[in-house]
């Protein structure tokens, strides 16, 4: 007998199959299958492209139970997903749940303590029985979100268009930004400019005719024009080169690093009492790539925590506790297993 | 013979026609002719359609200047505006330009200065002979406009959502906020779910299964997914609740406008020496309401300032200096008479 565990994001759709013992037998990956982001019809076909490979040579009656980790799960049409399920020969009912719970049990195999996930968003949550029961930020890029790989790029950005402005454009970071930008403008087809929602408030003053045209404001306006034409979300894409500036000591990037961390830190003390030894899980890109932002996180949370690791291993060992009726001593066993030695 | 003022924004344009006493003659409006954020061709026939009144009973060739002050310049197709121009039968050469020289001129007829814009964005720029030779922000509601009716909105916004989520809904901004995000939802069709840009990374997992629903939370949720999936630049509409609020002592409400004045402060000061005695103009709705960021920004500029008037006027009197060749004394009395004496 196996169990399934599936983590679903907005990016990627990764399904793992284990065996009772832990073992990997299948796995894949397919683009991503978030239904707010996709839509459920396009999101349930990219998770039924990651299933085929997990499940090759292996009767999928034999799937005693699944798990699926999924972002943007409000706007999941059940009965699509169902259907999508069934056709792949799938018989067990599949437990389909947030991406917190998950994300913890990536970390560690107790049922109680904290998360944090800081990827292009960035959340926290209380963590009780397993499940999320006090949750922050969270908010979405335009008004939460704080600390994120979201936040890292912008501040990044806005930082660079403010050197730029002021004609100062030898800082690394400014420059980093500036060439990012370039390459990407590069990239595009010329456009004929945006859209209302695109359209600079006052920024295009700068390029305009009636005073004398500064290079370096020229330059910020360009990158303001360029990154309000796209979407907002791109700006993630921005926030490794905060941690490349800060590792060789730009001051901009020290302060934002320095800011993203305290704000994340702020988050998670919004969800734990002051003193509690429960574990922390990090999760998400911008703590698990290891860098600046994660080592200020972990100095600045005052107790000890540990990274997540795959978050489709987690959902199969949650899978396989529930379906093979593990206790507790044989559920720790399983999770060093599956998230511990690969 | 007379001349022509024309104040063209992204929600409305302006025509003025004066006579050479600076007494009004005609005076038309129609929607928004920036031609970044509406095309050329859409922006022409706005702009017409703004000059149709303010020409009537009038022979257009008898206009001897004009001046007009444009939003999104840069993106001006000239022949176009230019064809539109002949067409109304105007004969004179209009003068095109930023609205950073109109905005100073609608608040002093001295060639040097600062001015202050604090509209939907937030721009400063240093004048010398009546053109602006430094400018800062006007950066865009995404990495810049600090300070502006999107920023105030946008701080509205996400201290709702902060206090939202928390559980607390007692405080007057985030009752008006929450208020006005229904009112405008209720107003709505109902949509099937934003599409990439306006997913938020981590929002839905509040409203989704798995765990305890919290009723903050849950709303905090709505209106992030509610302004998510529209222009960011609406948020400026929650601009006014801010002043609101803080007019009762809300401490949000206190603090944003706090900030918000404190930035707009550091923007002028960027421009502006140290001790300087020249005039500051302070533009924009944010300012000219005469609300509380007004006077936190007056409070906080250290100098005096003078309120913009109409900037349709300011353009009016700029062409007539040029038309009629008035020298300086002239020039300061038909000011007084065109900007002050309405």
């Amino acid at each position: 007998m196996y169990v399934l565990g599936l983590d679903i994001g907005g990016t990627s759709s990764r399904a793992l199959l284990v065996d009772a013992s832990g073992r990997r037998i299948g796995y894949g990956k397919a683009a991503g299958g978030n239904p707010a982001a996709h839509g459920t019809e396009t999101a349930a076909a990219n998770i039924r492209q990651a299933l085929e490979p997990a499940l090759r040579g292996v009767d999928p009656a034999e799937v005693a139970g699944a798990v699926i980790g999924m972002a943007g799960i409000g706007a999941l049409d059940r009965p699509v997903f169902d259907r999508m399920w069934a056709s792949a020969g799938l018989r067990c009912a599949p437990v389909v749940t947030g991406d917190l719970g998950i994300a913890f049990a990536a970390g560690t195999a107790e049922p109680r303590g904290t998360v944090l996930i800081a990827g292009t968003g960035a959340i926290a949550a209380r963590i009780e029985g397993g499940q999320p029961t006090v949750i922050s930020d969270g908010l979405g890029w335009l008004l939460g979100d704080q600390g994120s790989g979201f936040w890292l790029g912008r501040e990044a950005a806005r930082a660079a268009v403010h050197s730029l402005g002021r004609g100062e454009s030898d800082g690394l970071l400014t420059r980093l930004v500036a060439g990012h930008v370039r390459d990407s403008r590069a990239g595009d087809v010329p456009d004929a400019g945006g859209g209302a929602a695109g359209a600079p408030t006052g920024a295009e003053q700068g390029s305009g005719a009636g005073w004398p045209p500064v290079d370096g404001r020229a330059e910020a306006i360009r990158i303001v024009v360029h990154l309000q034409g796209r979407s907002p979300l791109e700006l993630a894409r921005l926030a490794p080169l905060v941690s490349r500036a800060a590792a060789e000591g730009d001051p901009d990037a020290l302060k934002i690093v320095s800011m993203a961390a305290g704000l994340l830190c702020a988050t998670v003390a919004e969800v734990r009492a002051e003193g509690e030894s429960t574990p922390i899980v990090l999760a998400g890109s911008v703590l698990t790539s290891q860098g600046p932002v994660y080592a200020a996180v972990r100095d600045g949370l005052g107790a000890p925590t540990v990274l997540a690791g795959d978050a489709a291993g987690a959902a199969a060992w949650l899978a396989a506790r529930e379906a093979f009726g593990l206790d507790d001593e044989e559920a720790r066993r399983l999770h060093r297993r599956i998230l511990r030695e690969e």
